[in-house]
């Protein structure tokens, strides 16, 4: 083996102290959040009645490049970072590739994934604000653990509304919620108005990530001293997300590592853009150049697929409206396993930079994203995420075409999480029993016609 | 917070290069394997029937004190080893205590615990004598785990015997084997002799670690190109696990730190004897004095309550007797979610140091293991197993006592993995429906009475 270490830790001194928002560096920057009502921009006061003071802040700072991280957060950061940077020398040694692989590992807490990094840090913006609660939607159940360990960290009281097919699916995420004090509620429910409407129009719906968002928000601005929180989309995700980035790029500049391709699954958008936001910075900037690649189920393509327009975040339409790349609102994406990666949307920064031509997507099916994922199973030992499997598939296809040009290229990607929760989707793989959905262009046309009109 | 980092992790070249043999410094020897049919001392020819020749060699070895770790299993252990000796900042913070609390954490990795240090060196013994594959048996399932693991990283095969409720309450254990290539059957099978005995005798037996152990043997001795191994008990196992307290050592002394009392959770006593092998070393030769405690459940309790007389090791009786702290080879632990902590027999090893008064053990109740568990996780983060949770009770158990007296120990304990496959166990704490159970005295001598009768 080589000089570099399999695993590359910082030490807690080298831990980044400040979240890097990559807003400031964008020339264009991504479109603000408008009122549902009145199709105006979101005033920051509009947005306190569903977020916190200070996470409003940061989510309409376009200008600030850097926010120091509080030493709260910082020590709870201490419990689980900094996540490993590891070499995947025995994934090169299996695809007997020039390429130089790394990944960024965020699955090493019991969330089992990266969303830990931001469900700290609106838990503790929550207690400051000295509120009692917190709301909140999940879909694949990362963020609903990651929100229940920060609260229960914090002694906030923490309300899951969890799409319900996940709620039946996996019981075993549930409990883990439930362990660390949250209660939870499979979505759609009769807890809320849009719920009932839902329940009443489709009653023997599965549920959707957007009908529980719509839940959460409304439980939230019904509740005294609650506010909602969000794992995904927003700027203020990327901006706590961008530890993962900052962190990656402390590490490889320790040894001298510079990345030609920086890979990651996109659902949202938390780990993508949180993976490339400083390295997207220099590129921004004028001082580096690094290709990015954002990787989406066949199944849901927002990027490769959607448009990029004005929509509705969730499906109640409560929430304000965001110009990014969708699907539709209305967009329900079949039976797909990467749980996480089902939203119909995603982050206006990311749609901003990828509409400027900053950035690239590719779409993965979900047979070949298993293969990918049992493949580096065997070989580096960690049970993959399926959603993180989207970037494995991503990497080895970048790695195999090295291997066809002889070019030692060097490829950084995002491995967001463990599927040990997700065994549901291996034992269909495993049985050949899995098979891939895409959808047609009618279907898309159909949902993607029915997009708000904004001006 | 102190100086002393969250995390102490080393670095690549701190890592050991061998594994310590604490019976080199034992004045006590344990007592060897014997013979089920002749009650002789079992030859190395005997027991290379059943095991690799390597590990017979391993398992005979009372005299070296180290034995070189291959290359090849090095590089193994760099994928998630070194394990972190964490700081429980958060936990003495809860607790109020004086007491420094350390643990070392073993759960990062896809076995989800410490089973992996010795299933990739008997798996790799097993690829250099050329087998084509190996049988094992498995009760909670992180063992099996961590030798399909091994496994499909060396392209062995790899059978797993499943005890037959764990095959059934944790149908994602079996997916995890399975997607790293193995076969797994439940245990009594009737693919074995014994199983259909069993089977014939129980019809309606929800099987136990003892039974499924005489099938792996069986099916490893009747298959050409097989051999058995064995995740526990064995000196051999003990050997392998050393690394543990390696490691723990060499971070706390980078650190100028010395325990005070070493704590582990005791089964077959694979962590507690890797974790305080080199403690036990240094006592053992009279350079340091350490309390080490064995934590071991109420409803097994083969240290606290059994007798230290030579047993069979399965139910089946095909394995070789082995003298050590034993409840008899048919107690059957009643309804116990630690499941990896039910065998009814203990390491040869610790049993004599135990037996020796070198060590110490108690035994705690389920409820109040769990209740432990849900604070520890809601503090430090990790949702820890079960069977670790021991541990955990008696770490805070001491540092209680420390409160009292005021006295700033050193404590150090095994995390030896997580929870999230017994989300079954977690439920029935969270809705308070689990119970306590400890086998009567009559139960016991029972069992007991039944004990070979050997001089």
């Amino acid at each position: 083996m080589s000089e570099i270490p399999y695993k590359i830790y910082l030490n807690e001194k080298e831990m980044p102290k400040a979240w890097y928002n990559v807003r400031a560096d964008m020339k264009n920057k991504p479109a603000p959040l408008l009122n549902p009502q009145t199709l105006k921009p979101m005033t920051a006061d509009e947005l306190e009645a569903v977020f916190c003071s200070e996470l409003v802040n940061q989510e309409l700072d376009n200008t600030n490049a850097y926010t120091e991280i509080p030493a709260e957060i910082l020590d709870f950061y201490k419990m689980y970072r900094p996540s490993p940077l590891i070499r995947a020398y025995f994934l090169e040694n299996e695809l007997k590739t020039p390429a130089k692989i790394y990944y960024k590992f965020e699955g090493n807490n019991t969330s089992g994934s990266h969303k830990l990094n931001s469900a700290i840090a609106q838990a503790y913006y929550a207690k400051k604000q000295g509120l009692k609660g917190v709301t909140t939607e999940t879909g694949a159940g990362q963020w609903g653990t990651a929100l229940s360990m920060a609260c229960g960290f914090f002694g906030l009281d923490c309300r899951v509304y969890m799409v319900k097919c996940s709620y039946e699916q996996k019981p075993f995420r549930r409990e883990v919620m439930r362990t660390y004090g949250a209660s939870v509620t499979p979505s759609p429910s009769d807890t809320t108005q849009v719920g009932r409407k839902i329940l009443a129009e489709h009653p023997n719906t599965s549920g959707s990530l957007g009908c529980a968002i719509s839940e959460a928000v409304e439980a939230a601005i019904n509740t005294d001293g609650y506010r909602y929180v969000l794992g995904s989309v927003l700027n203020q995700v990327m901006l706590h997300q961008s530890v993962i980035g900052l962190e990656s790029k402390i590490a490889l500049e320790k040894y001298g590592i510079k990345p030609d391709i920086i890979i990651g699954c996109a659902g949202g958008g938390s780990n993508l853009g949180g993976l490339i936001a400083p390295f997207m910075g220099e590129k921004l900037r004028g001082e580096a150049d690094y290709r990015f690649i954002a990787v989406e189920p066949a199944s849901c393509p927002s990027l490769t697929r959607g448009k990029f327009a004005y929509d509705y975040c969730d499906t109640g339409m409560v929430c304000p409206l965001s110009k990014m790349y969708t699907l539709g609102a209305e967009f329900m994406p079949s039976a797909n396993h990467a749980g996480g990666l089902r939203y119909h949307g995603m982050s206006p920064i990311l749609s901003q930079l990828y509409h400027d031509n900053l950035m690239e997507a590719v779409s993965a099916d979900q047979t070949s994203v298993f293969e990918a994922a049992v493949k580096f199973a065997r070989v580096e030992g960690t049970l993959p995420a399926p959603e993180s499997s989207h970037a494995i598939k991503a990497a080895i296809d970048e790695a195999l075409k090295c291997k066809e040009t002889g070019e030692a290229k060097t490829i950084l990607f995002g491995l967001t999480g463990t599927g040990y929760f997700d065994m549901y989707a291996y034992q269909k793989y495993n049985d050949r029993q899995m098979t891939d959905y895409i959808p047609t262009d009618a279907e898309l046309q159909e949902s993607l016609s029915r997009l708000p009109k904004v001006d």
